[in-house]
């Protein structure tokens, strides 16, 4: 076994503390990472907490994952030592189901072996990237480029992906009016993916306070969610929305901005459920649609479209023993956009 | 003007009862039919009835109407005295908006002119099919193959291309799997032509009776949605829901029969807004959408298909007289599948 040292919860609620823990031998098809950044997610918290239920524990949060690679198993052709390599979500799948098979690991007809408070095809549990060192199967594992500032690609393999992928399944982008609710990790990289695809994009917030971010981000107009009027005049002029939003909040507010045909695809879920008001999906051929996270393939393919377009997530650096603070800070969106930790202060 | 007469609510909640109005003389571009039949569709009650609120009164019900043309005007080009017509949920539209130009005219930026409770572009009340004789701009007007029994097929007029719609719009056929739910007026059409189009349809009911209509509709699988070991069974096995209910009912209940990619198509509104748990869509990229009535354009394309392929509406056919009676038994939904009103007992 490899030892490892990373932040955990050790039972539900408490705070992360330092945690002494094993990885598994690099096998054939394995790599091993050494981590240099890791992301920090709102459900790392909502895990760390068991606000979902069925948590794992100990629970060492981080599912965005970037790093060096250390050492290769003895079949692994996609890697070589020195390589940038990314983790995001899941480590493994069943890799059989057609969802598997078509790239979709994520929908996985067994549901994917998650990167952390899951158990591992040996029946040993995950641990995330709040640690020093990661070893993973090479097929779930992404290339990284060199020419990006690190700490900014961590997130992408959450935030950007989750965001990505409905982007791309819808085929948003030029000639698409798009709108995007909530400014936070998830939102902001919505708008600089759509900017940079051509799309004209809203950014629609409760904050009149993000307007100058919305803009400096590339974003063309700005509704104030709480502004009856902006909400009329918005009325039937959007394409599609991407609804990041996991705070309260009813779709049936956001559903007449969208045209005939329109979409709003949710990657959020609010803590109690919305009501849904069919008149305004039947009304205009609406739809509301939900997507998660991406697949392997489109999360290399995010990855490289990063590198040619220079795209990263805005991020603050913290050190690992800033992360409880953190949490609480992003409990209160208190963060533009993303914290990462230095593994190098584990 | 030409009188007419037909069956009004003559205040809000009033039963029907026997009406004499005025309809325009007929226009350069107007036909003049002949009612022949007239379906009694469930929104006929909830506006007689002023449920939604918004109903003009005195009100004529009506909006799936067969007749023969007994007048042109001197510009129709499209329709000669004799022929069979039909006139479903609307009569008039902007034809200026980009939808109508695509021949979206339900979605028309303006809103339609009503067959009935609305008000034509002279400002007049449009009265409905409850009557002998219409005038109807020939543009908002289809052609009906004398082949087909025409009281069957006053229904295809709203139940049928409220169903036909959404199958085209989301190219449902051959290599899919359908689910109905809801076996009445709307729901027996969408059996009829999902299995005509050569999907694999699956009925979803709370009343196991309805099974052997079911099949001699030629559904291929029933699921009472009442019985837990069956939804659990079906769950991820459809790739579409058409949902017909108008009644209470959980969209919760009927998302995880979808398997990814999955798409639950609305066209009831139920009284009450259902939840919606995000992590429904969210966990298998399902989407739920509405779909209302259809466009002219494909109205005339449903009716060509039905004298083609041989489909009408079930058909349980009435006097005038009897519709205070049919209207409760509507409510209880004792009618296998349409009540259809035979204008000459007028």
């Amino acid at each position: 076994m490899i030892a490892a040292k990373g932040y955990a919860a050790i039972k539900a609620k408490d705070p992360l503390e330092p945690f002494k823990f094993d990885r598994r031998e690099v096998g054939p098809h394995d790599v091993q990472i050494e981590i240099l950044f890791s992301g920090v997610c709102h459900s790392d918290i909502h895990q760390a907490r068991d606000e979902w239920g069925g948590a794992i524990f100990p629970l060492v949060p981080g599912h965005e994952i970037v790093g060096k690679v250390v050492k290769v198993g003895d079949h692994v052709t996609k890697f070589r030592v020195g390589d940038i390599a990314g983790v995001g979500v899941f480590v493994d799948s069943c890799r059989h189901c057609e969802y598997c098979k078509e790239g979709l690991e994520q929908y996985c007809n067994d549901s994917p072996v998650f990167t952390y408070s899951s158990y591992d095809k040996d029946g040993n549990i995950t641990y995330g990237g709040y640690s020093n060192t990661l070893v993973t199967d090479e097929k779930y594992t992404l290339h990284v480029s060199e020419k990006l500032p690190l700490a900014g690609v961590a997130p992408l393999l959450c935030a950007g992906i989750t965001t990505w992928s409905p982007i791309q399944n819808w085929q948003m982008g030029k000639g698409h009016k798009v709108g995007v609710v909530g400014l936070g990790g998830l939102g902001h990289m919505a708008v600089k993916f759509l900017v940079s695809k051509g799309a004209e994009v809203t950014v629609l917030s409760t904050s009149p306070s993000k307007k100058a971010d919305a803009e400096r981000l590339g974003a063309h107009h700005f509704l104030v969610t709480k502004d009856p009027d902006q909400m009329k005049a918005g009325e039937r002029s959007l394409d599609f929305i991407i609804n990041t939003v996991s705070a309260q909040h009813e779709y049936n507010d956001y559903l007449p901005l969208l045209r005939v045909n329109g979409t709003m695809v949710l990657v959020g879920i609010p803590p109690q459920e919305p009501s849904l008001g069919a008149v305004n999906l039947i009304s205009k051929r609406r739809s509301i649609a939900g997507s998660m996270i991406g697949g392997i393939k489109e999360t290399q393919e995010m990855l490289d479209y990063c590198a040619e377009h220079n795209i990263v997530s805005d991020v603050e650096v913290i050190r690992m023993d800033y992360i409880n603070e953190a949490f609480e800070r992003v409990l209160k969106s208190d963060v533009r956009y993303r914290f990462v930790i230095d593994m190098a202060t584990l």
